[in-house]
């Protein structure tokens, strides 16, 4: 395992789906772009669901669940939304299969033909914002701050292995606020909370903006992003948090009367983030042997390998080892032993790099005799032999400088991929490098349609808290305050 | 709120129905049979989540996830599961939607129908067994332990808050094993498995047993059981495991190579559990004051009422407070403080009863003065005055007890209407009037037919562990060598 992974320089497109599929983590099913996610894989996104979950909570959220089907009418009360999803959902039109009666199978029953069809959920905006007009009466039932983990469909037509699937595993946040000053606000918090997710999870570094009009997620006054750096120098969009207006509350006709006694409607937010994130995650710090875990996401953080010959040798290594592992457990660090003798230490060691363990440890007679355990960095391929008296301890600290150096390697990374260009020429030429490029832009859908035209680059995002700074546009030359984020994009 | 509620003599299935709309457990959607589960509703879901998952991971399963849809010609490779589940799915015919060129709105757009339909998964045994084909090659890969967090569709006419709906949450495990011993053992270890969850965490004892022929999974060759008894003298079914033979994997032709070099089909087994439990939870324990909650799926364990005219008063009463919360959540209980000025503590008081939060702490000015505390109990609706002083101990102590007497008491409450009868005229009787009755069967379809079409009974199972004794089946007077559990069910 391991070696005979295509290289990233040769083939990255290849490179990623064959660590999808050889560290266990994904695959394609028959049913057209949906995947499974194969028990390694999901493992990871359970613990991001853990870690995000606990996050959602301690800003105040609380977890509901909302039908897994939109009427259709429900989805054309918000006209720019449902413009937005009508061209790529799953329609349930009958309730019910009957035997072929002209043969074998089951065919659909025309007797059992909805009234009115049924959209499997893009995004929950219409059915929450129904469900909210019994919650939402008074001031006193605001702010009101939901999420639900669950599945959403998209029909595409070309899919990959969590970057872009017609079924995925999302959280949706929706909340109603009664004034616009605070809806923007968490709006802002929830971004915050991606942000820090990514980055002191991940271990990736984001960029935190605002995406033009032509961007917005439909529906949406304001739609905020994250956007991380992919090896290959393109953008990925980690996540994104939406200002929704009063579109909602007005489509589905939710007032709440006020301190001063007046009928208002409340202001929304929804933001998200997907299963999209694993894809993110392997292709952010992964290398030519394979995945590459921060220690944070790493279902196993530290797996022992025994390298024995006789079986009375691996009892006295699994005597040593005991209360090791034990203290390791109790320090909360998921400790895998392998004693398995169906492979060899050599093809354990590939199968573990592949998998992006973050750290391997590999104990044999000669160790026991030095009182010593050899201990291998999954980040940086680096061996080192040390005394086992006190290792639970080093290995601690060790997990939480790997978590560091993935995110230091991944910052350092985006800096040397990111770059300032003044004149069209440069914007080309560098564009066709990747990266992250930072150019003036006059701030026109036009100019925006033609670049991509042109060059296939987007806006990723109109950057906050970087200085406003008067310039001209890299395309029309016309007036710019303040440069933006180009990049081809996944 | 509490008073006013329909009571349980007037009317079980109203009272039932206002319990999980007043404590705000879930609410019907517009959307045909499918529910939204509030977030009260949904912190209990998550407590029992995370109690079973646990228990899953720790018996050896993983997790993972496989697609929402089944194609048509899934459904259709095992007869009687094509059979069973046919009749009651949501079937997606399109892809899109577009505009309505003849007006308004939406309609499905005809050049995007699907060559082959999609059915939204009832259960995912089809799919899965699909998938296991390309992970099962040898003994080695077996076993193959496998548990799926999913919402499925079945779609139902009439529905009921988490006891009946068209959508509904679950999980369901799948299993693969080299020899049928070992998947009968699975079988029996997950029946075990959820016997242990819903009468240690959900305070229910229940009956292990086996179901009939005709109460079985369409495509198991044996479904095991657990039931419980409702306060209405119901039955209702808590858990299924099921021991599926090799009918799918030779359905979806997976071999594997055994130990002996010879290719063999591997033995399966499935099991769920579903959002049904929150309905037996909910009627199992509950009162004419509204829900109870045994403590261990309680959100909100411990409630804190402040009662204080002035301002000042509630600071001091806070400052006493403070190390007593402190201490609870360091104990791992979860608190809630509410010092929320908008309602009188009266109506608080109601509103914790009709949640069943297990344990409400009031306190005032004067226990402030006497070192006091007052203490409530949910389930008995007793209350005593305490010192404060050592009181975190003693309410870890209290919620342990609250536990073991919810339990007890819907023991005794069982054991109270669990009849043994010998003719059909008592049988008659028993049965109109509800509990469990205990009765020989003679073992044929046809009897159990019979006395369901006379009684509106059925054999919840055929229970494990009990002793045999011969008799005269209570309908046709023929030989039977056990009794059965016989039971009107939800």
């Amino acid at each position: 395992m391991g070696k005979g992974l295509t290289k990233r320089t040769e083939n990255y497109s290849e490179w990623y789906n064959e660590i999808v599929k050889r560290a266990d983590l994904a695959e394609n099913s028959p049913v057209r772009g949906c995947m499974v996610i194969k028990p390694y894989g999901f493992a990871i996104w359970e613990k991001m669901q853990r870690a995000l979950d606990d996050m959602f909570k301690a800003t105040g959220h609380q977890n509901a669940y909302f039908p897994l089907f939109v009427p259709k009418s429900f989805l054309e009360k918000e006209e720019e939304h449902a413009e937005g999803f009508a061209k790529e959902c799953a329609v349930v039109t009958h309730y019910r299969l009957k035997s072929n009666p002209e043969g074998k199978g089951l065919i659909v029953d025309s007797n059992a033909k909805l009234e009115e069809e049924l959209i499997v959920r893009p995004t929950s905006e219409t059915v929450i914002w129904n469900t909210f007009k019994g919650w939402i009466q008074s001031w006193r039932d605001l702010p009101l701050l939901i999420n639900q983990w669950a599945n959403v469909v998209r029909w595409e037509m070309r899919t990959r292995l969590f970057l872009r699937t017609s079924e995925f595993l999302w959280q949706e946040g929706h909340t109603a606020h009664a004034t616009e000053h605070e809806a923007i606000e968490e709006t802002e918090r929830m971004l915050e909370v991606y942000a820090d997710f990514v980055e002191n999870w991940m271990a990736l570094p984001v960029v935190q903006g605002i995406k033009t009009p032509s961007e917005r997620f439909a529906g949406a006054e304001e739609t905020y992003c994250i956007e991380a750096l992919m090896q290959d120098g393109k953008a990925l969009q980690a996540g994104t948090s939406h200002f929704l207006g009063q579109n909602f509350s007005k489509s589905f006709d939710v007032k709440f009367v006020g301190k001063d006694n007046k009928l208002e409607y409340p202001w929304a937010t929804s933001w998200g983030v997907s299963t999209r994130l694993m894809g993110a995650l392997i292709m952010a710090h992964s290398d030519d042997n394979g995945l590459v875990l921060p220690p944070k996401l790493a279902p196993i953080q530290v797996v022992i390998v025994p390298i024995f010959r006789k079986e009375e040798d691996l009892v006295k290594i699994l005597e040593k080892l005991a209360p090791i592992i034990g203290e390791l457990k109790s320090l909360g660090v998921s400790v895998k032993l392998d004693d398995d003798d169906k492979y060899k230490p050599g093809y354990k060691f590939a199968e573990y790099e592949l998998k992006g363990v973050p750290v391997r440890l590999g104990i044999g007679m000669r160790d026991l005799e030095n009182g010593t355990i050899e201990i291998a960095r999954r980040d940086t391929l680096t061996k080192e032999t040390r005394p086992i008296d006190g290792i639970a301890k080093y290995i601690t600290g060790l997990l939480d400088e790997i978590q560091g150096a993935i995110y230091d390697k991944a910052l350092n990374f985006r800096e040397d991929n990111t770059f300032t260009v003044e004149t069209w020429d440069e914007f080309k030429t560098q564009i066709e490098k990747g990266g992250f490029v930072m150019a003036h832009w006059d701030g026109t859908d036009e100019t925006e349609e033609k670049i991509k035209q042109e060059t296939k680059a987007t806006i990723r995002c109109i950057p906050m808290n970087s200085i406003e700074m008067a310039g001209k546009c890299v395309y029309s030359g016309k007036e710019s305050g303040k440069r933006v984020v180009f990049a081809k994009a996944y």
